[in-house]
């Protein structure tokens, strides 16, 4: 049918470590070679999580090589996504707190359950860390400039009834049938003339893509002096012990 | 009363000829130039249509120099339009898809009439054809960045009912008080002092019509080698086969 | 608690005059140096008005020195109050038209009063006034585009109701609540570390507070010449008739 289907599976909770996301973009640059694949489907073989975003493990106590590594591999993994040839799209059937949200964020569609208790958005501000600028353009694309200015503050993570009022997603279905809309939604975009669509996409995203690929290497120097923080590493280490605690 | 009603008549359906578009340029400057005319109501006199958009013949097996005509005078329509000191307001009396749509979005005001058989959207992507980024820009100004992004790649056609949720459109009536409610919103945006209102819009819609102005001729260029293309000419074919067919 | 209340009190209606606008950028640097203070909630200690906006008596029949001084006081506001790095809420406790409206789109968080009497809105335009554009991008930032452009090019001024529906303010309360409300909202802000909220605001705010920056003497000259108009001037002064009848 042309359409892949990529379901995380790196339990528990579909964290993006270094090495999901590289594998991550070598599997995507693969479908993106594959003349015969005009769309893939992103959704989680973990029960009740989308991906619970950046693996803080890859954050805390680690070399200034191993931070810039990582960052490097999240920039590269959202410059296939969001710059795609394909078509995109996010059956969100779990939670998708901060990197999972971005990942939903630069599909060109969102599909979530509807399941009050998946919550979904840009929740750094809560763990005392800053979105990047890019993170913050693809949710300003989404939600726009006000919505994004005070959810990227509070750190929000919406409900889906929420969310879908937002914006944020564009459509709930019960649960069980997430996957069948998905396949639907993608038969209705790959209608239309690829070569049409993708060059319609480009325009609409260029001028953010551009934005990082012209900043790229000071976006990583940024992460590093800020992650490497006493303060923030201190933040973040406070946040394991809890979500330790909580299991 | 100041107010100028320009009503589109070129059965059957108000394409946007290459005669087309120079006679409306010629009438929107000379309303332009009379200090009497302090508005105008763009309306359509054939029945259940307001603008088909560009037309297709002017874009098929036709010279380069005619292409590169063609597209100027689409060009000078729209800078004409949207960059009016005049109010201008649209009483979308029928469908208005791509180009037409665009003279809708390029007013300050639309009114449509309250027919759910009247749709309205920029479907280029249908026809294999990629809205240029000034279309973009317009439409990205009235319904935000998400709406466009998917509407662009997906050619959505929107009927009234879904149009006036999207911000599409401002407002529905009956049809039979489209023409009545169009002369009252004109009064109302009459009421204001001209200065200070022109002052405004130009300040909001400046940007947009600037970066046009300043890559018209590389805008041109794009378009000739775009639609030149054959696979481009072959698609057009077809729908005016289609086209053919349904009449 | 580390929350100041900033009640505008004076009578009768908040004008913003120059020594109201150099009072209020004195008292928010003393804040805003203040490390014990963290937000800031504006009110009106006068009754069904929040503030009236820009006092026209210092724009009519003054020097072209006062215009000038009188300008970079309401610059130095904005500068200060969109730029600040506390929280801040605008507890919206009556009218707010033009310069009054500003000031609550330039805090974190707007709560109106649930009275559909109390209005708010950018309505330069009716006094035959630009607003400046970087009151245009304030105000962009909050509403959008498409509303941006027609309510400052008629000036509208919206009901409370309306005003929550635009999204031009967040939230709507009984009026005996607003206080509460407002101390909620900041207590809920205030959750969140300082460090990494003022990071993100400043990242969503910077391109428009630089722009101002960047042409302040720019829009100085551009206000006295505008101001001193002899058409400006004497429909200044019928407003201002207009005004005192009224009473």
């Amino acid at each position: 049918t042309g359409v892949a289907l990529m379901k995380f599976k790196s339990p528990p909770v579909n964290s993006l470590s270094l090495e999901f996301l590289t594998e991550f973009c070598i599997s995507l640059e693969k479908l993106e070679n594959d003349r015969a694949c005009r769309g893939v489907i992103l959704t989680s073989a973990v029960p009740r999580i989308f991906s619970s975003g950046l693996d803080i493990t890859e954050m805390c106590g680690k070399s200034t090589e191993h931070y810039a590594e990582f960052w490097r591999a999240v920039q590269e993994m959202w410059l296939r996504l969001y710059g795609s040839n394909m078509v995109t799209v996010a059956a969100v059937n779990g939670s998708s707190p901060a990197g999972g949200c971005l990942m939903a964020l630069s599909c060109d569609y969102r599909i979530m359950g509807e399941n009050p208790k998946f919550s979904i958005g840009l929740n750094e501000a809560q763990l005392g860390i800053v979105a990047p600028f890019w993170f913050k353009d693809t949710f300003v694309n989404v939600v726009g400039h006000r919505i994004a200015e005070s959810s990227l503050q509070l750190g929000s993570l919406y409900p889906a009834p929420e969310a879908l009022r937002l914006g944020l997603v564009d459509e709930l279905v019960p649960e069980e049938k997430l996957q069948e809309k998905a396949a639907a939604v993608m038969a209705q975009w790959l209608a239309l003339p690829d070569h049409a669509r993708q060059l319609t996409k480009s325009m609409m995203r260029k001028a953010v893509l551009d934005r990082l690929a012209a900043h790229r290497e000071e976006d990583v120097q940024n992460f590093i002096s800020f992650i490497s923080k006493e303060s923030i590493q201190k933040s973040l280490r406070m946040y394991m012990e809890m979500l330790k605690k909580k299991k």
